[in-house]
C-alpha cells in the first residue's frame, strides 16, 4: 500500500504529481453535487495519461449488447453512465508558452481537496508565475460549476496570460466498445458574452429518451480577445495581465441545464442563459460562501469525530463527503450510482447497494423523507420489475441488478438472470425503514405492492423436490460474485424464506385498498407458508482446526472445494480478480464479499451468537474482500462477536478503501456505495446500534488506539449525540422528545438538556 | 414440420418461392468446394428478405469483445467467419424491366439442387422470357464459380436482356455488432475484358493477418455495352438478344484468389488474371463435365443407398453432399466449420465436432491421410493450446472451443473457460484414428505431444478433496450446454480419467525422441495414476417408474432438479432455447445433447449393456436434442441396445435435421458438422460397426420400413461393401487383401471376388 495523499482530518492533499498515479489522484479529488460532478482532472492541457470524466445525474445511454444476445430473455442493451461534454477545459498560455504539467518544469505543486468546504484547490509555479485554481461544483445552485484562478508573478516581472476557455463535445467513454461517441451537437454559439453548446445523446432503437445537455460558460476578469466555434467545441479567448507585483484573478463559470428539467431545446438553452444572468453580478466570494454554508450544514448533522486516529478520521469524512456529493435526496428521480460522478465503470445508476448499504446510513443521518424518496423510486419502477420477472418467465416483480429506469440494463447472464438475491434486499430496505422509523404507513401503502410482488417472484422461482420433500432454489449467484450459477445458496434461500414469511405474517396489516390491487388468494398465502416451512437450507457439521463446527453452507457443493485459507496462499495472487482467470476464481473457495454472513449482518437477532461465531470463523478466512462492500459487513459482525481487533481492521479497510486503493482499482473511480461502510462499522459495529421492537439499543466499545469517537444519530424525531471515550459512553438528546433507549444492556431515560 | 423441398433421392427441389422461407431455402441450396462457397441466394436483385452470404475457407476476422472483458484471461477477440465480397451479383433487365422476383409477377418457378452433379438449377418465366440459371462452384478448379444463363422467349417475340454483372464489396456480416464492415477495397478495375476487385480485411490490433481476396469476372456470350467502377463495386454491362424463337446463352465466370495462396497483392491479382486466361477457351460444357466427374468419384466411394425410404435416402445424401462441399481434405490448413459456407453464425472454423463426429466418418469413407491431415492440424496448433492453458493458469495444452489458428477465439466464459471436455475429445480423435487404422505411428510420434500435453492439463485441472480422499473437477460445462458451471460432470470426469489412464499405460510405447521433448518424470506419471485411481464419478440409485435403477449422475446436484420428462411438458415450449430465458433452461433438467451418454457413444465396450440401458432410459426422456449433434449419438446407442424404433426415429431426425428444420434455426445456415450424424447412425448404429483389437465387427439390422441399405467402408487398405436387406446381410471385399471380420457374432473370412 502506498498512500498518495497526506493524512489530515479535513484535507486530501498531495505535493506530488506522478503520472503513474494521475488517474488515482483524479478519482480521489472528484467533486459532485448530486446533479452533476466530475473527476479531479486538470482544467488546462495535460498531455500525460488522464481520464477526463464529467457526468450528469440521470443522463445515460442504452448501448447495444451482442455477446450472449442469442440467449432468450437477454437485455437488449447495457445502460451506460456517459461522459458528458467537457466544460471544465481550458488551454492556458503564459507569455505564449502553453501550460502542460506533463511537459513543463514546475515547482510548488499542491493539490488539495477541502472536505469541510467542498472545494478542490490546486497550486503550482510555472514559467515564473504561481497559479492557484479553486474548483467548486455548487452545493447551493445545482447547475453551477466555477473554476477560479489566481496568477501571481514570482520572478518580479509582469506576465501575460492567454486563457482559451472551451466547452468540448468531442468526448468518448472509457468503456465504449468502438470508441464511438454517444453525443451529437445540436446547437452552439456565442450569446451576450457567453458561449454555449447543446448536445444530445445519439438516437437509440430502445425507446430510451434522448437527453439534451446545455453547458454555458461566462467569465469574470480578463479581456476577451476572440471567440470561435468548431464542429464540436466553442472557445472564448481572454488575456489576463499579471503585474510584476501582486496578482490577477480570473474566473470561468459554467451553467449546465438539461432536458430532464426543461421541455425542449429552446427552453433548456434559455434556462442556461437565464441562470447565467442571475449570478452575473454575484461575486466569487458570495458563490463560494453559499456553497460552503451548505457543506457546513451537512457536516453539522453528520460529522463523526475520531480523536487519536487521523487516518481513520480522514477516512470516514472522505466517505461521507463523497456519498453526499453523489446523493443528498434532492431529486426523487435519482439514485446512488456505484461510481457516482467519479468514473463510468459498471454502468447503471441503481444497484441493490442502495437498500443494503445506503438506506441504513441515510436513516441515521437524515430525515426519513430521504429514505422514503429512495423507496418511492422503487415503487415508481414497479412496472419495470414486472417486465424483468416476465423476461424470465416468472410471476411477480424482479427488481433489476442495474438500471436507470427500472428495466434491467446489465448484460451478463450470471448476474442479470441469477443474482436475484437483490430482490430480497429491496424488501429488506422496506422492512428496515419500517423497523427503524416505526412508520408502517409506507409498507402498508405503496410498499405492499413492492413487497408482495417480490414475494410472488420468490414463490414462483423456487422448485419443489419430491424425493426430498423440500423447496430449493437452483441456479443463482449470491452476493459472492466469485461463484456463479450455484444451487441452494444459503443466503438467497434464507432471504427468500424471510420475504415469504414476513409477507404472510403481515398480510392482514396492509391497507385493504392495497390488498384489492394485489388480489392474493388465501391459497396463495398458504402455498407461501408451505415454502417457508419446507425451504431447504444447507448446513453441515465440519471439522475446523480440530474443532467440531456447525455451519450454514454457502451452497450445495461448497465443502468439496479446496478450502485452503487465503492467508496460506502467496500474496502475489491478490487481488485474485487481477491474477486468476475467471474459471479459477469460480472454483476457488475465495469469497468476494460476505454471503452467508450477509444474512447475519441484516438480521443479527435471527441467529445465535454461537451460530454467528462458527460461521464467521469458517468464512472470514476464505474472504478476500475484493468487493468494496465486504469489509464493513465483517466489521459490524466482528464487533457483534466482540472481536474488537478484527472489527477495527475491517473498519480501517472500509474507511480507507479508496484512499489507500486496497483493491487496486480506484483509478477507475471511487466506490461510492461502499462509502457508507465506515459509518455502518462505527455506528452499527463499534457502537452496536440496533432497533428492536421500537427501542434503540446501543452497546459501544472504543477501539484500543482511539481516544474518543462521537457521532450524531437521527431516531424517530430526535437527534442524539453519542460520545464514547476511555472513561465513559454518553448519549445526549440534542433535540426532540424524551426517550428511553437501551445503553449497554440497561434502559436509560433521555431528556433534553 | 413443413417441408419446403420435395422428397427425391438425388434432388432438393421446390416450385414455390415464399418470402417467409427464403433464408431457409438459401441455406439448403448452398454450394461449396472446401475452398469457398455460398448460400443459395439469387444472382439477380431480390428486394425481399434474404441473407447474401459468400465465404472463403480460412479467411476470418478477429472482432473485439467487450462484454466480460474485465474477467482476467478473457479472449481478446471473437473470431468471425466473414461474409466476403459478393461476386455472384447481377442486375438483369428484360426489355428495360428489372427482374426482381419479390415484385414481378412470374411463373414456372423451379429451384433445384442436384446433389449428384453438384449444381444449383433455377428456372422461372418473367416478362415473356424463360430464364434458366445453373450455378456451380467447381470441384475441379477450386478458384472457379460459374453462373450459366439461358434465356428463351415464350411469347413469340424477340427480347433484349441487359445484364449488369457486379462484384460488390459493400457487404456486412449478419452478426456484426454495429453493422461495421470488415473489408476495405485495395484495388479494382478492368483488365483485358475482365473486371476485378481486390479487398482486404480491416486492420486489427491482435496480430491476426489481414487477408486479401481478389475476385475477377469474365464472360461468355452477349455484347459488352459498358464497364464502370464505384468506390465499392465494379460492374460490366452486357446486351443479350433473345430471338423470337430459340434461346440465347450467357455466362459469368468468377475466379477467386487470396493471400492465403499468393505472396502479395500483385501476385494475387496476377494469379486471378492467369487463371481466368487458362479457361478462356474452355467451354461451359467442359467446365461442367470436369466438375461433375469429381462429384461422381466422391459418390462412387461414399454413397449410401437406401431402398424403400426416399426421405431417408435424400437425407443421407444431402448430408454427405454438404459435408464434402465443406471439407474434402485438400488443404491441411483448413478444418470443418460448423456452418461451412452456409452462414456466419457461431464464428470460428474448428470445433471439437471435428474429432467427435467428422473423423469417424472420414475414417470410413476416405483415405486415412484425410484424417491425418485433421490430426496434424491440431499438432500444428499446439502452441496455441499451450497459450490457452496458460491463460487459465494451467499446465499443458488446452485446445480451444472455437478457433481459426489455435488461439481460443470464443467469448462466453461458461464455454471458453469451462467447456473443457473438448480437450479430451482431441485425445479421443487420436485414439480413434489409431484404433481404427491400426497405425500407431502418428500417436507415437507427433500425436504424443498433443496427447500428453492434454493429459498434463487434466492433471493440473482436477483438485484433491481431502475430506473425501478423491479428485474432483469443479466448474465445467459438459457437452450439454444447457447446464453451465457444474461440478463433477460425469462425462468430463470420466473422459479426464480415460485420458490420464491411456497416457500412463501407453507411455512406454511412444518414440524416445518424443519422450525427451515431453520430459515427463516418473513422479508425474505416478500422480496421474493416482488421479485415475481416485477420480470421483457421481452415481446413484434412483427410482425410475417404480424400478430401482442405477445411473451415472450428470453432475453433483442434477437429481435435485424437477425431473419432469420433456414429453409431459407442453409442446409450445419447444425448442426451449427460443421460449425460455437462459436461467430457466439452466435449472431445468432438459439436456441439449448427449452428455453422460456421450461417454457410452465413444466407448461402447467400456460399459455393460445394463449400464447403457439404465442410463439411456433415464437421460433420453430428458433430452431435447436442440443440438444438431444429439440425435445421431442416441441413434447409435439405441441401435446398440436393440431399440430399433428409437434408433430409426433418431436417425430420421439426424438425417433430415436441416431439410426438415427440426430446431427452427436452419435459416441461419446448415449444421455442417452434424451432417456426419446420419452416416454414424447407419454405419455405427444400424450396421453396428466397431473395431476391437484390430478386427472389424458388424452386427447389422434392417429398419422395418426399409427394404435394403448398402454402403461402402474403407478399412485398413480394403474397400468393403455392406448390403443389408430382409433376406440377408452381405459383405463384399471390393478391393484390397483378404480379411477376417466378425459379422453378426461370427468370424468371416473375406476374399476378393
Amino acid at each position: 500500500m502506498k498512500r498518495i495523499f497526506d493524512i489530515d482530518p479535513w484535507l486530501i492533499t498531495t505535493h506530488e504529481l506522478n503520472s503513474e498515479n494521475k488517474r488515482l489522484q483524479e478519482s480521489m479529488t472528484s467533486l459532485g453535487n448530486e446533479y452533476m460532478g466530475m473527476r479531479g482532472m486538470f482544467e488546462e492541457t495535460y498531455s500525460g495519461d488522464t481520464h477526463q470524466g464529467i457526468y450528469i445525474g440521470g443522463v445515460w445511454f442504452p448501448d447495444k449488447t451482442r455477446v450472449g444476445w442469442w440467449k432468450n430473455g437477454y437485455p437488449e442493451y447495457f445502460g451506460k453512465a456517459i461522459n458528458a461534454l467537457n466544460f471544465v477545459k481550458a488551454d492556458i498560455y503564459i507569455d505564449d508558452q502553453k501550460i502542460d504539467l506533463a511537459r513543463n518544469p514546475f515547482s510548488d505543486f499542491e493539490l488539495s481537496l477541502d472536505m469541510k468546504t467542498g472545494v478542490l484547490n490546486r497550486t503550482f509555479t510555472v514559467f515564473g508565475v504561481q497559479v492557484k485554481i479553486t474548483r467548486l461544483v455548487s452545493a447551493a445552485m445545482k447547475e453551477l460549476m466555477v473554476s477560479h484562478y489566481e496568477f501571481m508573478s514570482l520572478d518580479g516581472v509582469a506576465h501575460r496570460v492567454r486563457f482559451d476557455a472551451t466547452i468540448d463535445a468531442d468526448v468518448t467513454n472509457e468503456d465504449a466498445n468502438y470508441d464511438e461517441q454517444f453525443w451529437q451537437v445540436l446547437a452552439a454559439g456565442h450569446e451576450q458574452q457567453t458561449a454555449f453548446m447543446a448536445t444530445q445523446t445519439m438516437p437509440n432503437p430502445f425507446k430510451v429518451p434522448q437527453f439534451t445537455v446545455v453547458a454555458r460558460q461566462s467569465f469574470q476578469g480578463g479581456t476577451q480577445q476572440a471567440a470561435h466555434e468548431t464542429e464540436k467545441a466553442v472557445t472564448d479567448t481572454f488575456n489576463i495581465e499579471v503585474p510584476a507585483k501582486g496578482q490577477a484573478s480570473f474566473e470561468k463559470r459554467v451553467i449546465v441545464t438539461t432536458s430532464r428539467d426543461y421541455d425542449d431545446l429552446t427552453a433548456t438553452i434559455a434556462a442556461s442563459q437565464h441562470l447565467t444572468e442571475t449570478i452575473q453580478s454575484t461575486t466569487y466570494q458570495e458563490l463560494y460562501q453559499a456553497h460552503q454554508d451548505e457543506w457546513a450544514q451537512r457536516w453539522a448533522k453528520a460529522d463523526i469525530q475520531i480523536v487519536g486516529d487521523d487516518a481513520a478520521q480522514q477516512g470516514i469524512r472522505f466517505n461521507l463527503f463523497q456519498l453526499f456529493s453523489t446523493y443528498y435526496g434532492n431529486d426523487p428521480r435519482l439514485n446512488i450510482g456505484p461510481k457516482g460522478f467519479t468514473g463510468e465503470k459498471y454502468g447503471g445508476a441503481t444497484y441493490w447497494d442502495t437498500e443494503a448499504f445506503a438506506i441504513p446510513v441515510y436513516l441515521g443521518v437524515a430525515d426519513p423523507a430521504v429514505t422514503r424518496a429512495l423507496l418511492q423510486y422503487r415503487f415508481n419502477q414497479l412496472e419495470g420489475a414486472f417486465h424483468n420477472a416476465k423476461m424470465q418467465g416468472l410471476k411477480g416483480a424482479l427488481y433489476p441488478m442495474v438500471t436507470f429506469d427500472g428495466i434491467e440494463s446489465h448484460n451478463e447472464w450470471e448476474i442479470t438472470f441469477e443474482e436475484i438475491h437483490r430482490n430480497a434486499t429491496i424488501a429488506y430496505g422496506i422492512y428496515n425503514y419500517t423497523n427503524i422509523t416505526g412508520d408502517h404507513s409506507w409498507f402498508n401503502g405503496y410498499g405492499a405492492q413492492v413487497f408482495y410482488n417480490i414475494a410472488r417472484f420468490w414463490a414462483d422461482r423456487v422448485h419443489y423436490v419430491t424425493r426430498r420433500d423440500c423447496y430449493m432454489i437452483h441456479g443463482v449467484t449470491g452476493p459472492n460474485e466469485y461463484e456463479n450459477n450455484v444451487n441452494n445458496n444459503f443466503y438467497t434461500n434464507w432471504m427468500a424464506k424471510w420475504v415469504l414469511g414476513y409477507a404472510v405474517s403481515h398480510y392482514d396489516e396492509i391497507d385493504k385498498a392495497q390488498q384489492a390491487v394485489l388480489n392474493i388468494e388465501s391459497k396463495e398465502l398458504a402455498h407461501w407458508q408451505d415454502i417457508v416451512d419446507k425451504m431447504y437450507l444447507p448446513e453441515a457439521d465440519i471439522d475446523l482446526h480440530g474443532k467440531k463446527t456447525h455451519i450454514f453452507v454457502q451452497h450445495d457443493t461448497f465443502l468439496d472445494k479446496d478450502l485452503t485459507p487465503i492467508a496460506d496462499m502467496p500474496q502475489t495472487i491478490r487481488p485474485i480478480n487481477q491474477h486468476w482467470s475467471w474459471d479459477r476464481i469460480l472454483r476457488s473457495p475465495y469469497i468476494k464479499q460476505s454471503d452467508t454472513l450477509h444474512a447475519m449482518f441484516y438480521f443479527p437477532d435471527a441467529f445465535t451468537t454461537e451460530e454467528k461465531q462458527q460461521n464467521f470463523d469458517f468464512y472470514e478466512p476464505l474472504t478476500v474482500h475484493e468487493s468494496s462492500l465486504s469489509p464493513s459487513v465483517h466489521s459490524v459482525l466482528a464487533a457483534d462477536l466482540q472481536m474488537a481487533d478484527k472489527a477495527v481492521e475491517m473498519y480501517e479497510r472500509a474507511a480507507r478503501l479508496d484512499l489507500d486503493n486496497y483493491n487496486n482499482d480506484t483509478a477507475d473511480g471511487l466506490h461510492i456505495t461502499s462509502m457508507t461502510g465506515s459509518w455502518l462499522a462505527i455506528v452499527q459495529g463499534f457502537a452496536g446500534m440496533r432497533v428492536r421492537e421500537n427501542k434503540l439499543y446501543l452497546k459501544p466499545f472504543l477501539p484500543e488506539k482511539w481516544q474518543q469517537y462521537s457521532f450524531r444519530l437521527v431516531f424517530r424525531g430526535r437527534v442524539l449525540e453519542v460520545t464514547v471515550n476511555q472513561k465513559e459512553t454518553t448519549v445526549a438528546l440534542i433535540s426532540g422528545k424524551n426517550l428511553t433507549i437501551n445503553l449497554l444492556g440497561a434502559d436509560v431515560f433521555l431528556t433534553s438538556k
